[in-house]
């Protein structure tokens, strides 16, 4: 264990690795459950989740024949209000849950043939979808370009304030009794002995050389969740970044809103959503590349963002660009988050993730969230709360253990 | 006098206030000079200075009929590669002058056309101008588009590093025993009684509420000098604050650079610039907006700059936009700048500007340098040098003496 500066040495109930808006909604969420918890991560907060729009939108996010995800994002949608009045109450912060409703616009003929195919997949969900033509969108947002060929309203999907929302969580972690520890996660500890053999996990492994001491670990790192040692080799592969480039402008002082609703517009094939904010801001998001671990941000994606923003809403050219910045999304093969344990004890509906048959007993994932982090952090939290109390996560969940990817770990990884 | 924090009272020869590149070069000659400087500014080096491309080209910055600032700005061209040596001798940095020369191209046959009119423009001042063909452009910086229409080499426009210039000389400055004061210049003050009825300069008045001593003021504030009490009224008036927004992109790891010339494009009558720096950054300029004191930067303003440089050179989508910003030059009603003292002891060859019949002795000015402050900077610093030793001038000041907008200074400014 190489050791440089001061080395951390602590114990807990349990560790979790990733301070974004899924690890620390867990550490909340287990603290106030009565558990002991650390929470780990260089710099709490400087992934995916603020890099977000912090569209609520369990449809428009779930492609077709996704229809488990897409249970597993109504499921969230439907917990999201509560959870947030619950963090708003505890914390005295408000985190901007934004309930007007999202509107699609199509810019021309083509585009308007795909957002009907959309709308189609949404109302075969169960959901409200209500068609208008050009000039009734216009009516509901009046700085809409004319050239707008029709639309749809969801008035369903709404949007949270991303960056309020994780600095609430923090809160709400911090008065919960969570442990922070700056420092990044490099490893989990199987194994009494050297070789780890018995797979029952023992802690985490920091990057300065510390050791945070658990029986309980759970793996909420993003796109950096692969770099984790000690996961079994298939779990580390499922896991690779999507960069997401955005931009977060403002209203110029005295110019009245632009925006009520969430935008998501096609403008000749290519989407792009605009998503107000009660403070003034409006994210204009988001490229999906796959570049490996690049954040950097580029000309071209700035300008196509802004491009396709302006085609829609032109006013959008007088607004402040206050940031532009790019994040890695954590993807899947199938786009879909991996949430549990491993081994028959591990189900959903079958007990607390470390009984017998466990990969490797005590460690849980929560990961892979994709383009739904925001959005699933609060049903996230309550599942990986109950695999750590013994209570049944909700049957949602069942498609998305980890053991889709890693039901036989191979040798040598740690694992059985 | 406001007092608060740590009053400033200090006693110099010579007073300037304003730590740009103008007032910064001022100061390194002065002092090497043999006199005793002190230079204030509450953030050296933060305004229009940091946001240049740092062009050294006299020409296609002159208008039609500005034939009094062409000359200034063609000895300003001779006399830079000389003072830039000196100043890299002094400090052992480099300023990152480019001598490859700038190329316009034209994107279609109206911008052609509009840059042959420059080009006469610029052979009849006797400057090399060599015509190419859109093949021929593209020999030369092989990423510009083939819809280029056809260009023109201009081998004698050059460019610095702007930042790296501005940092080398607050060096030179401070190694040559220029004292910084970090506070706003607020006012000029004059006269030894409350009236200022002498119209002596006595020294300057500070934000913070201290006061520099000094018989010589050198207002050099940029489009800040129009808020210094003490100025006649309409020499005030005569600066004003032209915005423009600019692009600092950067190549990604392993990009060989796209650019070696300085490349000057008309795309359907829209000016941009894309000036390639040593260290790998490709500077992108500029607009030109009327805006007060804004320095915001706007979603429209980005989006065009990008456009219209992705029209020329394609692959400016694939650098990294680095930084967005703002600045604000300091515009005349004639462009041209305003430099010197007042009276009939002030013009060029009349000697040191504190003469008899001066309207207020011992107060210069080097401001109003609009887009050219970069190029003007060393010498505007040997004009003021040579009021401030009793030496005249360069002819080609006299146009540009304050007295052009100030002439009659009006009862109750504090002059005459």
């Amino acid at each position: 264990m190489p050791a440089k500066g001061v080395l951390v040495a602590v114990t807990a109930d349990v560790v979790i690795a990733g301070g974004g808006v899924i690890g620390t909604a867990i550490a909340w969420r287990a603290a106030a459950a009565g558990l002991d918890v650390v929470l780990a991560d260089p710099a709490q907060g400087d992934g995916a989740s603020l890099v977000a729009a912090g569209m609520l939108a369990p449809v428009s996010e779930a492609l077709f024949g996704e229809g488990a995800l897409l249970r597993v994002n109504l499921l969230a949608l439907a917990r999201f209000p509560s959870f947030a009045a619950e963090l708003e109450q505890v914390t005295g912060r408000r985190v901007g849950l934004r309930r007007e409703g999202t509107l699609a616009v199509a810019y021309d003929a083509g585009d308007y043939a795909a957002l009907m195919r959309l709308t189609a997949f949404r109302r075969s969900a169960g959901l409200d979808a209500e068609e208008l033509d050009g000039r009734a969108c216009r009516k509901l947002e009046s700085f809409l370009t004319p050239d707008v060929h029709g639309g749809v309203l969801f008035p369903g999907d709404w949007s949270v304030d991303n960056r309020r929302y994780a600095a609430a969580l923090r809160e709400a972690a911090a008065a919960a009794g969570v442990r922070v520890v700056r420092d990044q996660v490099t490893a989990v500890l199987t194994g009494d002995g050297a070789d780890g053999a018995d797979g029952r996990v023992r802690g985490v492994a920091l990057a300065e050389g510390g050791e945070v001491s658990s029986a309980r670990v759970v793996v909420a790192a993003g796109s950096w969740s692969g770099g984790v040692d000690g996961l079994p080799a298939q779990l580390r592969a499922a896991v690779r970044p999507v960069k997401g480039q955005l931009l977060r402008l403002r209203h110029p002082d005295g110019m009245p809103p632009v925006l009520t609703h969430t935008i998501r517009a096609t403008v000749r094939g290519a989407d792009v959503y605009l998503v107000p904010r009660a403070d003034g801001e409006v994210i204009v998001g988001a490229t999906q590349e796959e570049r490996g671990p690049d954040r950097t941000v580029t000309a071209g994606a700035v300008h196509d963002l802004l491009h396709d923003a302006m085609s829609v809403l032109p006013v959008t050219s007088e607004l402040i660009l206050a940031e532009t910045c790019a994040g890695l999304r954590p993807g899947t093969p199938d786009n879909g988050p991996i949430v549990g344990g491993f081994g028959a004890g591990t189900g959903p509906g079958n007990g607390p993730g470390n009984g017998p048959g466990n990969g490797q007993r005590g460690l849980l994932l929560a990961t892979g969230h994709y383009r739904n982090g925001i959005l699933m952090s609060p049903v996230t939290a309550d599942a990986i709360v109950a695999y750590l109390t013994g209570q049944p996560p909700a049957a949602e969940w069942e498609p998305f253990t980890p053991e889709r990817f890693a039901a036989t770990p191979a040798a040598g990884e740690g694992s059985r």
